[in-house]
């Protein structure tokens, strides 16, 4: 099966790339999040409202994949965090290689959180390891509550969930307990947070868990 | 570069097989539409709306395409279509040869009307021909309207573009006039509809297009 080799083989070659970009930010004190989710379920949101929360107290990095545009980069640029675009130009999905030349342009002296958005794909992000400490997926309200088993992979590779747009809760027929009941089956070890970004709702939690993560108190 | 030129051949391939399936259908005289979008979307939803208001016109069948469960080829039997679910096992598209083995256990004699439902993905599926006649993308109101420029080969591989929830505009930052803009810039062919699944606002245009579809008059 010579397609497979060769896959496994691509796979390798990113972890080992990967490997290395964890231990050069391990020694630098930072510490990394891959942001995963669906197209559209309130990543780059997520990351402006944190940014606005968290300046003065962390150093907030942010590399930004997208197949095409600034348009994210931009966005976190103005609620001022240092960033640099990815653009992948059809790929699904960030590499190891990507994000190791995206660093090589990043001022890392003030850096202690860095965040990776992916892009929006709730299916192959989920193979590439990008030498992240720790993987977060988001799940808006409106995707449907079936998502956590019909896309298991990418639940079951993250240790938090982010249950986003609660504030539209009244207006989809969306079933939270259901949505948690099937992402737990999935990963018993998810850690859940439930958010709105409208109305800034579980974004205290959110933030105090980001401030004992860059501490390494979890 | 082999890497390349493996994903020549297996696309090659698939071509071949999406060739086989066009003909077989088209002598059967049976119109196909591959359903695409981003996870959540409602492509679904629209299916259902879809075979209750024409059920009795048209005879409907569904392939189904997800990487896990028969959630959806449920929802599609109790609407009242013929169906067959695929479980793509992690894999983020639907191939030819998947569509083909699902053909193989489908009684085709009263269907005048195949939908493909790809798996939720704004990316991947857009490279994979299955022997469809047209495309329909969905993209939702709650993804953001900058979404034709962030993940462009979906929207210029597609023939129509189905914005669905448009009852949700008064409670989203959303700018439908923007997303169709940049959507058309990147295919000015595109037919657009705006649909809501849940006030059926836009069906009747849907279903009247789809009737024309069915007869060859488009």
């Amino acid at each position: 099966m010579p397609k497979v080799t060769i896959a496994q083989n691509i796979l390798a070659v990113n972890d080992t790339v990967a490997q290395e970009i964890r231990q050069m930010l391990t020694a630098r004190g930072i510490r990394v999040i891959n942001m995963m989710s669906s197209p559209g379920a309130g990543k780059t949101t997520l990351l402006e409202k944190t940014i606005e929360r968290l300046r003065g107290c962390v150093g907030i990095g942010v590399i930004e994949g997208d197949i095409e545009t600034s348009a994210d980069s931009e966005r976190i640029e103005a609620a001022g965090a240092e960033t640099v675009q990815i653009n992948t130009r059809g790929a699904c999905h960030l590499e190891a290689h990507m994000v190791r030349d995206a660093l090589a342009q990043m001022d890392l002296s003030h850096i202690d959180l860095l965040f990776i958005e992916n892009v929006g794909n709730l299916v192959c992000p989920s193979d590439w390891n990008l030498g992240e400490d720790t993987r977060v997926v988001l799940a808006s309200t409106t995707e449907g509550d079936d998502k956590p088993a019909k896309y298991p992979q990418m639940f079951a590779s993250s240790q938090v969930l982010v249950l986003n747009k609660l504030d539209l809760l009244p207006y989809v027929d969306y079933d939270l307990e259901k949505a948690k009941r099937q992402a737990l089956a999935v990963n018993p070890r998810l850690q859940c947070f439930e958010i709105s970004c409208r109305t800034s709702e579980g974004l205290d939690a959110w933030c105090e868990w980001l401030m004992a993560f860059v501490q390494h108190a979890i």
